[in-house]
C-alpha cells in the first residue's frame, strides 16, 4: 500500500483526493492535513466521509510527513509549497504539488503572472509538469511533479494535436472558458456566496488569468515557439467542471485548401488515439460537462467553420478530478508503476 | 458474470444502475432495454457512457430477456410489469422490479392509489418487498422482488425503529420530504423544465402521493397494528437527494417520563448498529442530502423537543441509488449470495 | 418625499429596501448606512443599483440619521438596535427595525432563545409587532415597528384564521419550512458557499430556531392561550423564498364532525378577503415560491386529509419582500398614511 | 390606454410582456392569444399573474386581434407571423414581432439559415430592426418592428461603437455567449429538462446558430461593408441572463500605435454617453447578468490587451427583458409617443 499524506485536506481539491483514494486499491491515506481544522476529525467536516476514515486532521508538517508517508500530495495556496520543500525531502518521499508553484518553467514568468518571489528556484528544474497524456515517461521518473491548473489541464489538451501539427495559426488562438464553482475554493468570500453566484455569469481574470502562461508554456512546446493566446475565463452557477471553448484560424496548406474535418480528427487520433481519459468525439459532436462529472475524462469536440476558416474545438472536464485530484492520483500511478487508471476507473455521474 | 438485462434503461433510474453495474465486479448489463431509443447506441443517449459500452439499446422484450438473463431490472411506469409478468418468466430469471407493481401486498390498496386494475395480482404474495435493511434473508430467497420507492426508503428507515420499540405514537407521525428532481424522471413534461424547478419549491400530491401506503404498509409491520401517516412531498431545485423529516410525539413509559435521547440511540443503534449502509449520527447532528450524494447510505439524525415532546427524525438518501438503482443491486447481491456492499463502496461526491 | 436612512444598507434586506424604495413614488433613501463599506459608493457594491443613485455608504450612526431622516430602517444583527435606541431618537423618527430586538413583548422569552441581554427593556412595549394584516391600526399610530422574521411571517399568516377561528388544535400545530439562502444574509461564512448550499437540502436550528417564540406569540394571541410548536427550518438551494407547510388536527364540532373545505376556506375569507397582498387559493392548489418572486405577496393553500382529520396549510413569500423589505416598507406606508400598496404593486417575477 | 394584444401570450418571453405591461402606465394587455391553452385563464397558467388579470386565453387570432387592438406583440415560432401578416392587418395595428421572420433585410440569408421560405417577403423592406438604440428614429415612424434576438441584442451593442469607428477588424471578431434557459423557450423537451440543464454547461449551434447572420447584417451596417463573424452560444444553468464575451484585434492608427481604454472608451461615450439602458462600466470593470436580472439594461464592459492586441468586451443583458419583451415595450413606447423608459424604470432584481 502507497502511504499517502495530503496537505490541504480539507480544501475542495484535497478532500477530492481523499474519495479518489477511497476507492484506491494501492494507496491509502496516512496523513490528513489541514491548517484550520487540526484535531478535528475529518469526516466531521467532509461528512460524506463518515464510515470511510476516523482519522483527525493532522498539522501541515511536511518534514514529519516525509518521514511517515511514501507520497505528498500539496493542495495549498501558490507560494506555500515552493518556501517549504528542500531537495531533503524529495530525497524522502514523492511530491505532487497541486499549486502552481512548480508549474512554470521560467521563473520570473512565475513571478511577474504570480506577484510572488519563488523560494526554491533550484527546484524547479526538477519538477516534471504533470500532464500525464504529454509527459508521461518524464513523470514516471519524476520526484516532484507539478500537476496542472483546471483550466490548463483543459485548455491544453484540447488545443495540442492541431497545434503541434501547425493545423492551426497559434497566434490567433482565444480560449473561452467556464469553471464551476469548487474551482474558487472552500475560503470563505462573499463572492463565492450561494446569493452571488446563483443565477449569474460573470468573466473574472480578464487578460491576466494565471493560468495563462501556463497554458502557453505548453502550447509553445506544440508550437516550437513562442505562442501568446487570450484566455478568458468565467464563473458559472455549477459545482463542477469546466468547459473551454478555443477558436483559431486553419493554416492552409501549400495547395492553397485548409484542413478539414478528416485532418483534424487524424491529428486528434494521432494524439490521444490510444488515450483512455481522453474521448475525441465523433465530428459535430460538443462535449458538455455534465458527462465527465466526477470522472477523469476529457471529451473533446470539434467544428470547422467553413465560412470563417477557423475552427471551434472545446474541452470539458471534471475540474476536480482531471483538473486537479484525479490527475494528481493518475500521476502517482505513473510515479509508482501501477496501471494508469488504477481508481480512476468509475463512470461520470449523470444527471 | 451476473448477465442482467434492465427493461427502461434509458430513465434515470434505468442509467444508474448502468452506470453501478459498469463498476460492479460480478456483473454486466447484456441488455439495455428501451422503448423509445431502440437501435441507438446506449452511449449516445447518456454520453457518460462512452467508452464503457458499444451496445445499442432493444426493445423491452421482457420473454427474450429472460432467456438471455441472469437478472432483470425493471425501471417502468406503473402498471407495466403488472400486465406481462409470469410464473413462466420468474421460472428462468430473478426479476427486480423498480416500479410499485408489486409493492403493496393488498391489491385494493394499489388499485385505489394507483388508479389502474392489477393485472397479476396472483404473484403479489411471491414478491418480497426489497428493503435490505428490514427484509434481508427474505430477499435472499427472492425469485421477485418489489424495489421500494425513493421516499419510501427513506420515510420507512428513518422511523422503523422507533415505532417498532414503541418509543413514538404512529397515529402522530408526519413525513415532510424534499427530493431532488431526477425522482421525477426524464419524461418530456413543462413542470420539469429548467426554468419552473429553478429558484422554486413547491409541495405535490398532498394528502394523496402513492408512496403513503407503502410507508404505511412498512410502519404498520412494524407497529404490529394499521398505521395511517400524513406524508407531503416537495419537489426542490437540485438534481438528487431526499430529505425527510419526521415528526412524531413521544410515547411515555410507566413512570410518566418521556424516552431520551439515550433510548431514541439504543433504538437505532439496535436496529441498525452493523448496517454498513445506514449511518446514525450523533446526536444534535442533523443530515443533508449532499453527505450521501452518488453513494447508497441512509444517514439518519434525530432531535427530542422538551417543549412538545416530540421527537423530529430525519433521513437522508440519494433518490437514485438508495432509493432505486442502488438499493436494487443491493438486492441483486442478496439474491445471488455476494457481499451486499459489492459495486456499492464509492464514498459520496461532494461537492 | 419621506426621506429614508437605512442602516445596514448593504446587507440583502437592506439592499432589497434600496430597490424597493428606488420604486416608491414617495420616499426616498438619503442615508445609505454601512459597517463594512463607509465611503464606497452603494451601486459599486450593488451593481444593479448603477445609475439609481451615486451616493456613497455612510457610517451607521443611527443618532444623526435621526436628525435628516423620516424613517430609519434598521436591517441589522440581533442586539444592535436594542443597545442603541433611546427615547430620544424616537421622538424625531419612526424606527421599522427589520431585526428581532423588539419582536418578542415577553424580555425573558428575548433573552432566552437569543442568548444576550435587551438593553433598552423598556421600549419593547411601545414597539408594534408589524405584522400589517394583523395589526394594521396600531401600526399606523407606531413610532417603533419590529417588523416580523420571515419564517415567522409566512408561518403565522398561513395559520391565523384556523386558529382564532379554532378550527385547529394549536397544541398539534407543526410547521415545516425551507428558505432560499438569501435568508442567511450576506455574511462570508463556509456553510453559505454556494458549493456547500447548491445540491443540498438541510435542515437547521431544528427545535431551536429564533423564530419560533415569535410564530407562538402571534398564534398565542390568535387561540386566546398559550400556544407551543414545532418549527423546523431547512435551507434550500435557491436565493429566494419561503415554503411553509403547516399540519395541524382539524377539532371536531360539537356534533362530533370535523370542518371540511367550506369552513377552512371561510376562516381563511373572514381574514383574509380584503387583503390585497395575501391570495388564498382555491381548494386543492398549493403555493409555490416562484410565483410571489419579487413581491409582496402571501399564498396560501390547504388540503384536508380526510383520513387524518389534519388540515396541511401551506404558505409562500419571499422572504426579502413580504418577510423584510417589502414588509417593512408596508409598514412605513401605513405609518406615513399613504396607500398601503404604494412600491408595492410589480407582478412577481417568472421565470 | 394603448391596447396590446399578444400572440403567444403563455410562452416565456409573451408572459414576460403580460408581466411589464401589467406595470406600464398607459398599455393594457387586452388579448392573451395562446395555442395551447385557449379558455384557460392566464393566471392559472402563469399563477404570478394572479390578482393581476382575471382574462382567459383568447386563439391567436390575428385578424380579429387587429380591429380590437392598437399594437400586436406576437411571441411566436419562427415562419408563424411571416405566413400570417398582411397589408390589411398592418393598417389597422401597430406590429411588434418578437420572432425572427422580419429581421433579416436578405431573403435568401433567412431562408438559408431558418431552412423555411418566407411567406411574405413583400413586407419585409418595411420592417424596421428594433434595436432602439442602434434604430430609433425608423422606429418612431414604423407599423412593423422587427424586435431583434436576445444573442444579437446583446453581441451587436456590445461591439457597435468599436465597429463603427474602425478601431477593431470586424473580420477577427469573435463572439463567445451563454444564455439562461428561459431563452429555450417553455416548450416539454428533454435537453430543456432540469437535470439536464443543472449543473451542465453546453455549447450549441456552434457555426451556425441563427442569431449569427443578424449580428452580421447589424454589424456590416457599421462597418461599412461584409462582416463575417463566428458566434457560438452555450446553455448555462440559470434562468435568466446573457453573458456575451467578444474578442477581436484592434487596428493599429496610422502612427502605428494602437487604440488606449481612452480612445475605445471613447467611442463607447459617442454612441451611448444619453443611453439610458446602456450602462457603460469604467475600463477593467465587467458586467455580470445578475446586475441586470429583471430589468431593460445592457451592461458594457471591455479591456484591452496589450499582450495580443485584442481587446475583449463583455455585454450582459436579461435575455428576456432587453433581449425580447422589454426591448419590445421600448419599441412600443417609441412608436406610440411615449417616454421610451415608460414601463421600463425598475431596478434589477439581485439576488
Amino acid at each position: 500500500m502507497i502511504k499517502a499524506g495530503i496537505v490541504g485536506a480539507t480544501g475542495y481539491a484535497g478532500a477530492e483526493l481523499v474519495r479518489l483514494l477511497a476507492g484506491h486499491s494501492d494507496a491509502e491515506v496516512i496523513w490528513y492535513g489541514s491548517k484550520s481544522y487540526v484535531g478535528e476529525d475529518f469526516a466531521s467536516i467532509y461528512k460524506n466521509a463518515r464510515g470511510f476514515t476516523d482519522a483527525a486532521c493532522r498539522a501541515d508538517d511536511i518534514e514529519k510527513m516525509a518521514e511517515e508517508c511514501d507520497v505528498i500530495f500539496t493542495a495549498t495556496p501558490q507560494g506555500y509549497l515552493g518556501s517549504v520543500l528542500t531537495e531533503d525531502i524529495l530525497k524522502k518521499v514523492k511530491v505532487i504539488d497541486l499549486s502552481a508553484d512548480y508549474r512554470l518553467s521560467d521563473i520570473p514568468t512565475y513571478e511577474k503572472w504570480y506577484g510572488i518571489e519563488h523560494k526554491s528556484p533550484e527546484l524547479v528544474k526538477q519538477a516534471v509538469y504533470g500532464l500525464c497524456e504529454l509527459h508521461r515517461e518524464k513523470i514516471r521518473d519524476a520526484r516532484l511533479v507539478a500537476n496542472p491548473g483546471c483550466y490548463t489541464t483543459c485548455s491544453i489538451l484540447t488545443a495540442y494535436p492541431l497545434v503541434a501539427e501547425g493545423l492551426i495559426d497559434p497566434d490567433t488562438l482565444i480560449v473561452d472558458a467556464a469553471s464551476g464553482t469548487s474551482g474558487a475554493g472552500r475560503g470563505a468570500k462573499v463572492p463565492n456566496l450561494f446569493c452571488e453566484v446563483n443565477e449569474n455569469m460573470k468573466p473574472y481574470g480578464v487578460t491576466n488569468h494565471r493560468h495563462t502562461p501556463e497554458i502557453e508554456q505548453e502550447l509553445s512546446l506544440a508550437a516550437g515557439r513562442r505562442v501568446i493566446i487570450n484566455f478568458t475565463p468565467h464563473l458559472a452557477p455549477m459545482n463542477r467542471g469546466i468547459l473551454a471553448t478555443e477558436y483559431a484560424s486553419l493554416v492552409p496548406t501549400a495547395d492553397g485548401t485548409y484542413p478539414d474535418t478528416d485532418a483534424v480528427m487524424a491529428a486528434y487520433e494521432k494524439y490521444y488515439g490510444k488515450e483512455y481519459f481522453i474521448r475525441v468525439l465523433e465530428p459535430g459532436q460538443m462535449p458538455e460537462t455534465r458527462w465527465v462529472e466526477g470522472s477523469n475524462f476529457v471529451d473533446i469536440g470539434f467544428i470547422i467553420d467553413d465560412r470563417t476558416k477557423r475552427v471551434i474545438m472545446v474541452g470539458a472536464i471534471d475540474n476536480l478530478v482531471k483538473g486537479a485530484a484525479g490527475q494528481a492520483v493518475q500521476n502517482m500511478n505513473l510515479i509508482f508503476g501501477l496501471d494508469e487508471k488504477t481508481g480512476l476507473t468509475g463512470m461520470p455521474v449523470f444527471p
